[in-house]
């Protein structure tokens, strides 16, 4: 058998995945490395998170993705150099991995902007064992509130500060408010929970940047309306064990500051030698080959890719997912001798849920739903995107018995004593 | 408000549980105490270990079952004292809980009967992290050996010795080849899986104490056909990171040793000063009261309680449940002013299976299942008495897709680099 070209694929994200299955049936072998062996359907996390959903509901072992592609291997590992004068990759535990193509997909990471103690004391959301981890602290929290003498009870106990008022800030906050108001209240008959607060705090303005003006406003009421607190143009100083201090000189006393602000691409890009964009960033060109590399293409959120109007798209599932079929299909074009094609983005539109019967939805045209038909909007389309039909099923059942019974039946603590907050020592 | 009468039950296990909801509408208060703030449906937790099942499928929270009933609350917390004398027991974090009645119903724990390097190098089953650390093991293992040049391979990497053939033993066997056979061979498309042991050693001469003979038997075949290795009269002498010895000395390289041999009494038993039953259980009278103290009962796996033939009971779910049940019985009558009642356990029947439509079912009076009905009676009783109804809903569903697809869609490795198995750092 002649040796067939070789593509690998650092990243099973939405763009890693996708650009994987477009070669599946292509004369090529494929690799695809991540650190993990799931592909988790990040749209989602909050709700592990707060527990609507339980953690492996929204993960997808890879290898059961590829397991009908013979052509297509899986990898587990992280990316520790790039040489691509030689056209191999790192591995961590020393192994090297040659490729005649290769796709970056490794999506992007959390960045505390250099902020004291975001590192140490706030809780990050982008992977799974983060939402766990946050999971169980917000539980403990209470458990510890509810046992502790009411007299001596710490003030920035029952406090959850979220950082950044994007859609992984709004969305967490209108779910920890349904936690808090509708299970934790029933869950503890003699803990006063008025005194729970959420207070979600934006440097800017407004919520949900990208988002129209209108859908921003109703999102803001819609948060306001479910008792969350929102502070606007308002800084980070620093982040205590204690809680947090702003640049305006005032401080909250917080047990739980999650940081959703920060977005950096993922470290990989350090290792590449090539211009970069916005937040680390790899520039690439009109077909997502990067620069003098025609054989390397950088795709989702790792690229920065340049829209019609000049400015670099945004980190969206969307875009990760065409930029992925994009290089996918350029790479075959390539072998078939043909010129690779321009990337061109189709814009699908944009959601936030703020919690039950309640979202923002923006569709290309101008066309905007709020409220139920935007949470229907909502519903419709993360069902058809999470991977793996089994997923899907369970995740409906899930989200049927919340909906009738307002339940949110994963509030666990699955804790080993391992699985501690990063300097939360004290929950 | 007259103060009503305070009955603290330690422990929300299957015993525990059903002793709150017997005492729900009483007039008294009730306080569960577990170091969990969920009830674990420990029959399943074999499932979750190789990857049947998700983690959160099979917990349900504790506050959740006791929502509805508000004279019982719950408290999250490690008994570490109790004094008769002043009828208190003492929490980590020097809590002090006094009661009126006590129920003792901590259940059971791991032993490893002294025996070297159990502690240190095998894996228990005994709890739900437990359960996500060897299925994150038993998984990295294979993505370990994939990675590998086979010239330099481990011996001992794909060869997974469970130790005592008891119910929790022969269900992982049983489940691990089938994960292996039917799962990890469609994922690894280049790993030679034939290579893969699963071997079940016992130190006595048949499968499942306390089956009758021709279960035990069938059993057998059943894991044999299976391609599990069986080895009776094995005595473990020693673990160690590459594998175990035995007292015959021989010896297996492995790198995951599955200890599921040695239970006994939860330590909460070496803090009452009573006499002890077997395996540091706590003797009890006909009405499950501890000589000496009508006020206190001890139920479920910690007590020592005798049959109808003078023989301590087994430690099994149904003797949890209906002790549970006739201990909150008692203390209703003892407050109403009349005398307790003798504990009779009723035998529901005793079960256990090794797979895909094979199981083995004993009921009273003689009858047997084995095969296809016996999965048929396994999967019902298991439904019926899983907690909490979207549990069994989620369950079902995945147990239907598991049966019609043959996959294991949670084979997920859920790691934050913490949660990693003791003893066993190199993989």
């Amino acid at each position: 058998m002649p040796v067939r070209p070789h593509v690998v694929i650092v990243g099973s994200g939405f763009g890693g995945l996708n650009a994987a299955l477009r070669l599946a049936s292509a004369p090529v072998d494929v690799t695809v490395v991540d650190r993990d062996n799931y592909h988790g359907f990040w749209p989602l996390l909050y709700q592990v998170a707060t527990a609507g959903l339980g953690s492996d509901d929204i993960a997808r072992p890879i290898r059961a993705v590829y397991s009908d592609h013979p052509n297509i291997s899986a990898r587990m590992g992280t990316v520790t150099g790039v040489d691509m004068d030689h056209r191999s990759i790192e591995l961590d535990h020393e192994a090297t991995i040659g490729y005649d193509f290769l796709i970056l997909a490794a999506g992007s990471s959390t960045t505390d902007f250099g902020i004291p103690g975001v590192a140490e004391h706030a809780f990050p959301l982008k992977t799974l064992p983060d939402a766990v981890r946050l999971r169980n602290h917000v539980l403990s929290t209470f458990e510890r509130a509810d046992a502790d003498d009411p007299s001596t009870a710490d003030p920035g106990q029952l406090t959850i500060v979220l950082v950044g008022g994007g859609p992984t800030g709004v969305e967490m906050a209108g779910a920890l408010s349904e936690l808090i108001g509708h299970n934790l209240a029933g869950d503890f008959h003699h803990l006063d929970l008025t005194k729970a607060r959420v207070l979600l705090v934006e440097k800017d303005d407004h919520l949900l940047p990208g988002f129209a003006p209108k859908s921003q406003e109703w999102a803001l009421g819609a948060l306001r309306s479910k008792g969350v607190e929102v502070r606007f143009g308002t800084k980070l100083d620093k982040v205590t064990d204690d809680g947090v201090s702003f640049e305006d000189g005032t401080s909250v006393a917080s047990r739980t500051v999650v940081w959703t602000a920060g977005v950096r691409a993922n470290p990989l890009a350090d290792l590449v030698n090539a211009a970069k964009g916005r937040a680390g960033t790899l520039r690439v060109g009109p077909d997502l080959s990067l620069g003098g590399h025609p054989e390397v293409f950088v795709i989702g959120d790792l690229a920065a890719i340049g829209g019609r109007d000049g400015d670099q798209l945004p980190q969206l599932a969307q875009v990760a997912i065409q930029s992925g079929r994009r290089a996918a299909s350029n790479i075959k074009r390539t072998l078939e001798g043909k010129q690779t094609k321009k990337f061109r983005y189709s814009n699908h539109g944009i959601m936030a849920t703020i919690g039950r019967r309640s979202a923002v939805a923006e569709l290309p045209g101008g066309v905007r739903f709020q409220g139920t038909p935007g949470w229907m909007a909502w519903l419709g389309v993360h069902l058809i995107f999470l991977i793996g039909f089994r997923n899907r099923v369970v995740v409906l059942v899930n989200w049927a018995w919340n909906y009738l019974t307002w339940d949110r039946a994963t509030r666990v603590i699955l804790d080993d004593g391992s699985i501690t907050p990063t300097g939360q020592p004290r929950v």
